[in-house]
């Protein structure tokens, strides 16, 4: 990965700030052929949309998606069929307060990118962090409900598995019930809603914030996908996970836990299953063994930090080297991981869809 | 990153398998003048030779390294000074006990990429698991020592922060006696050693494996280094560590420990230092905003899950889906965790060298 | 280069086709602080802009730039400045008459990309050649517009110098000439206007369509950019310019002159000169030895085909391979190298300003 | 391309100087299971080694190439079968007389690439030039021979097609000729080459050089190739041929002739052939169109300049800015362009094997 491209043969690159005309993506190498409708990409994006419940920023953006290229319409004049050009993909900003941000224009955040944008450019857009906004991933989401359609039978779903302290009880994971309408968190439990609902309004009643940890699991990755060393599929996803703005850790299987158990312990044994095919008993490894897929999902966690924008003031300096007192108005997400979760989704979706064209091809054609 | 070249401006590539003549690396976008010694070389590489302790793998390699090209010698004609051509540096395998690995030729080991390698290729050498051997890092190691040099004043130093079950306390920790004669560890905790001596050698006299997990510290990291999103260099360092074989996790600065606590918590808050600069209270971060160094230490850590190559014989099956038990003879490292520590080293001062390049520029003259 | 980006550090997207909604580019590592206006893109977009003689299309395009992220506005909020993050550009399509091009949608134009689009994707978006389509060089010169800014002092510039049979007179080279509101050819010869006029006025009148040569040269273009061998200066200049459409054979200084002589006519002889640096007394090389700039103005040429779009019948099949004659209505240019001269100026405006920023650094700020 | 390494899925990544200890290459990205002998790569070698003629230079070198990894021995212990993993060649230099290059260590000889070396990297290894000199090419050539045989039914052949003033004779050609034992020039021609002998003979004896121009022809190369636009089959031949030293000028099918001619002269008309299948009545196109690959065969020719090691004292200036006369002693051909013709081959069949792979997958096993 370089600059704001990433992958090898399915490749994204994404622009805009929070507080320009708009941002976008491009994906190139999308195969010919794969089918689409604008609401496909449209639903993927109106679930990491700001503005839906009390616990993320009261910013309000349509988020409404144009595709600009890459496609041709079939008959009915509304599925979109890809032609194997770049797809261009652009969402204009609607709700931009500038004014919020404008008395620390000059100030450094603690935890915030803002002090490294000085040192390395000499000049940032101050306006909601420019590129550092949670805003860019709109474009990876975009990105990745294309990936999403490129390997056959894919289905990559997220869930947030820890707030702050609070864990989920992974007893009562349900994924049906993580895009209930009543569930504002991406939780798999249902018993967990009201804990993350009080956990959450204190923080935010304080203006304060929370980190939370996400769980990606990928279903339908043929086995074979990967490289051995330096094109590991979970060293792409790693990567591709530790991109997104906020993220601190990153694990595959069982992690970190791998680190604490022994051989016999962290073994995934085999067997044939029923259907005549090589089956493992377990799943330690996350879907993934020596850098490629085994057929097995795919399961990825990561970290998210709480967001650095927070009404409590903290000691930091100006661009002169002034020391100050730093507060956060503006409107923030009490806890950013939530909305981390379909961004995640769509990062671990995009690293499978590119490992899957450099192993099937370019065009992807060898299923057809 | 592709394959088996990973970089942007300071380009590694690595070949070789555990049974074949000899593996290496070529360093390619290594700047010029850069001075060094066949011992300098060697040094990193004899920290993580096998055949030094009853804890590492009875393999006896003497890993005597040999550069080929990118340089010319210094009138002392030992000094070697880099012309920015590429350096090819090549280890010769030794001892190489094929027969060894004879029984496990067509079965699978649990655990390990025999099944997965396979799938993708149809084919696979099986001595010694190929490209899947920890012999492969030694050619990481010759890069780093590389890489070590490119940066001034850089110190990427490592150490075993667990084994298993068994934590160090940081309350104890001593760079200096990390690399010291007594201390077959890597630990930075005096006190751990008796403590993993004893709980190693049940593991290994079980012919069991056992996890660990590393530290990596860099100082001297310039402020300025990485880019804001899929050039980040906490994501190049974590893609390099998670390219390492039988590591499942990465975390930065305070990693998973970011998703259990609040902004406030959370926020390494600035002042000026003594010295006029701008300087952090705490690292939280480990040294990296926004993608972005900030000047204090880069610090990451990585899981490393028990070798899958255990005399306890377990379920797996063979390349006919016949159903077997597989146990693995062989000279295994019961922790490869210990290992791995100057390996780490190596990728964290190599994603550092690549982001000073091109922070710098491809000839790192910008210094001169 | 892979699929539709180009550049290592100064990386340029392209997408769109000439009938889809817009067009457009992502120039990523752009350093910070570059400062323009919309005018200075607009002004190198309207130089290639079709409808504005009778010697090319007459598709009328107001080919409109829009900035849509990467800068700021100076305190003047016109002049915009450069962040360091991705400059996206944006060009909608405003005259599309698709109508034009029902009939050849299932036909192979002969030396056309038709037959070869269906046969790797299957499927092509045959309105206006899709991607192959000259309209997609718009976004190659708006993202040259940027990379001439970002060399200080390089000054890019180029010209036709043959059209089909008729050459120009090298006696009579003109630069100021080039761009002469009754000049609608970039000849920098005055003698050569009359002539090229009458003779494009019979090809466009038979309907038909002829090739022509462009020369670019670059002054200004620091001495050491380049690499030896895989990244040299002419290999990516080379590679720029045949990456434009229609191109069939690249050139750099003497280019295939210099196959026909002997060592001692091909050596660029040195001295010293009067200002105490290094000058060549001849440029046979083209600024480049080595693949590295010399210092003196690079020159490369690039030879332009006959669109293959012509109203002449000729042979071809269908796509079910029934046999068929092919004539091309449509509105065409009866010589398509004429629009290719601003557009070889921005390919090779590119590669020097990528190879500027490898040697400088990704940011660019070695000369702040 | 970067640095030292290009290819996208087949990477080739070259090392090594004329006078360090070897030079090799890693070929990464070969499919798992291509089947070669060492002697296929030798034979290679053995046609573009020197000292094989008095028209090469009389340097002696076995060029003796070592495949270190990537393989498996077949039962026969002689065939050997890709893995899948990087393949590393290796080629000792022998016959190195630093000496005869003791004087011009400090002058720069025109048109050589010593004064550009010094300018960017500050330092350079003048022993026969260290990267510029012609030895690289045995690393391209080598892997040209595995890219062989990745494409099915491929062919790629090389042809000199003039030498200085002198042409060949087309109506003569006959490729069985070209490796005839009394062909030291690699011509078609039999009739050139009492032509070329006399002719070079003169050059050689005043101490001079000339420049030639070489056809490489590519049979068996699959339709659908290639991508429309960055990643064109004819680009990256362009890029892989100007990336040869001396290499000044490029050309696809007809080249700079289809500047010169109408659109009904240009266009390759088709017609269905007998075995039912498309085919073109001409092949100006050189076998692309739009950047992918029409079926037809592959045509490019380049254009290879003096060598600039002559005899004759030219002026020059020395490190130092004293300006000198210049005059190579040394072993040099008179004729560098004879010995680029298997280099030229080499280098577009690693073209053609990399999009193959981009197309059929990175494990080419679509064919299996």
């Amino acid at each position: 990965m370089s600059h704001n491209t990433f992958g090898h043969l399915f490749r994204v690159t994404t622009w805009g700030e929070s507080h320009g005309a708009a941002l976008g993506c491009v994906v190139d190498g999308c195969p010919p052929g794969i089918r689409f409708t604008l609401a496909d990409i449209q639903s993927e994006l109106d679930r990491r949309r700001p503005g839906q419940s009390r616990f993320v920023t009261q910013r309000r953006e349509p988020d409404q998606v144009k595709v600009l290229s890459g496609f041709v319409f079939d008959e009915d004049g509304e599925t979109m069929i890809t032609t194997g050009t770049p797809v261009s993909m652009l969402i204009e900003n609607v709700d931009q307060r500038s004014k919020d941000y404008g008395e620390i224009a000059r100030q450094y955040r603690p935890g915030h990118a803002d002090y490294t944008y000085d040192v390395k450019y000499g000049l940032r857009d101050h306006r909601g962090g420019g590129r550092s906004s949670a805003r860019e991933t709109a474009a990876r989401v975009a990105a990745g409900a294309l990936a999403r359609r490129i390997v056959p039978g894919l289905v990559v779903r997220g869930a947030l598995v820890s707030m702050g302290v609070k864990d989920i009880d992974r007893a009562n994971w349900d994924w049906d019930f993580v895009g209930h309408e009543d569930n504002p968190f991406f939780t798999p439990d249902p018993a967990s809603v009201p804990v993350f609902t009080s956990y959450l309004d204190e923080i935010r009643k304080a203006g304060s914030s929370v980190g939370a940890t996400v769980e990606i699991v990928a279903e339908g990755v043929p086995a074979g996908l990967g490289a051995p060393l330096y094109g590991k599929l979970d060293q792409d996803i790693a990567g591709n996970l530790m991109s997104i703005n906020a993220v601190k850790g990153v694990e595959i299987g069982n992690g970190f836990e791998a680190a604490r158990i022994t051989g016999e312990e962290n073994a995934d044994q085999m067997r044939m299953g029923n259907d005549g095919r090589p089956m493992f008993l377990s799943n330690k490894a996350g879907g993934i063994l020596g850098g490629i897929s085994t057929g097995a999902p795919v399961v990825a966690r990561f970290a998210v930090k709480p967001t650095s924008s927070i009404l409590t003031p903290r000691l930091s300096i100006d661009k002169d080297g002034a020391e100050v007192e730093v507060r956060t108005k503006g409107r923030h997400d009490p806890c950013v991981g939530i909305r981390a979760v379909p961004v995640g989704e769509a990062m671990v979706a995009c690293a499978i869809a590119d490992h899957y064209l450099r192993h099937r091809g370019q065009t992807g054609r060898a299923d057809a």
